[in-house]
């Protein structure tokens, strides 16, 4: 039995999120079919983290346990041919140790954010940003960024479905910057809460259009109430850029 | 009556391209009909240039006459929320005068080719980029483009259905550049043959992957012919990225 480690490129779009669904497509159920297709066996992906439906991914890790003997071309070119035509792409493999572990032996998430803050609605990135139509203070939103970088108590920005144990979180870094059109943030951690980039994001668009102050966000953290939230952002903006390992 | 000049964006994948076809959907049929039910008016678009089933545009420019009397602003939005659900975003506006031409007043025109250059396929660029799985080598690219920017009869990278009356044509300039996984192509020229950027990006991949020198590419232009050339480049990797105008 080899365990194998994957790093998946994929387009949220067409999909429920990364996890098995009974409702719907997932990730992870059209990487184990093209597996089985291959090697006749039903092994389990498991991934770094959990994705929601329309979320994408630069590069989501995961791995599974494999008893048919494969090279990596092999492996890679197999399940690229037959996963198609979902949208997902498996963009490199490994053999790693049998203890280790796409979910536990990670140490670091990154995420980027999308918006196209331009009036005109996308025609080139739909399904790939969300589209803020009205003007958004960058530097204001940064500020308010700031407030959020750090171990802090993150109930505000959880979603009511999050399964963690403790929604005390370290922040790593919080990032925005404007890019062209759009508006681009870049979160780092060790693990986040269900939604917390989503809500993070929300709240920070309610400062770049001039409804909050920075300090707001800070206020709404301190308050530790889903309450003082401002939206949610749409998972449509949303990618998985890289899980970090030792 | 006013002359509208517009900027649209648009993707061009579910398009048989820029001009009115019997057989399928273009953006010009899209626009002029969302242009009758906003006026009332079966006013004509003309566009800075045509484009081939599937190619894109990042700003197309064209223009419109209408009898009604409409802001910029209302003409902007109310073509983007009666256009809807084509991909196709009408991203700036402005009242010219009644002898600017979106197509004989152009002056310059600039494109764009983007390869993904990796061996695993696209997920996220789906139709927006050539996939060329074998690795290529971008400066020999480069070096052969060289040879193609100037004044040049262009016979050899010209479609059998081009209706320009010359083949003489000048190329002010073709860049390849290494963009992380991708290499991009960017050409700019007073006006194009058919099928030009495709012809000469599809050529200069054959010297990328080594089965032609730099130099055949000047023996390729030198020849005048069609049978001279390699393999024309698929559309979805085009862009027309911008119209040029004194």
């Amino acid at each position: 039995m080899t365990r194998w480690r994957l790093t998946i490129e994929f387009d949220g779009g067409p999909f429920m999120g990364w996890q098995r669904q009974d409702h719907g497509p997932s990730v992870q159920q059209a990487l184990e079919e093209a597996l089985l297709r291959m090697t006749g066996e039903r092994a389990a992906m498991h991934a770094a983290g959990r994705t929601d439906a329309g979320v994408h991914a630069l590069a989501m890790t995961a791995h599974a346990d494999v008893a048919k003997p494969l090279t990596e071309h092999r492996l890679r070119e197999g399940l690229n041919a037959l996963i198609r035509p979902a949208p997902v792409s498996v963009t490199a493999v490994s053999q790693v140790a049998d203890d280790w572990h796409a979910r536990f032996s990670c140490v670091g998430r990154r995420y980027l954010y999308r918006i196209l803050n331009r009036r005109p609605p996308p025609a080139l990135n739909r399904g790939k940003v969300w589209h803020v139509p009205v003007p958004l203070d960058a530097d204001a939103m940064a500020e308010g960024a700031a407030h959020l970088v750090g171990r802090h108590d993150f109930t505000t920005f959880r979603s009511v479905h999050c399964q963690s144990q403790s929604p005390l979180k370290t922040l790593d870094s919080l990032k925005v910057e404007r890019v062209g059109e759009e508006i681009h943030f870049r979160a780092a951690a060790r693990s986040f809460l269900h939604h917390q980039v989503r809500s993070m994001v929300g709240t920070l668009v309610q400062v770049g259009n001039g409804r909050w102050g920075p300090e707001d966000v800070k206020s709404a953290l301190v308050a530790k109430d889903r309450q003082a939230l401002g939206l949610n952002a749409p998972p449509e903006g949303l990618y998985f850029v890289e899980a970090i390992y030792p």
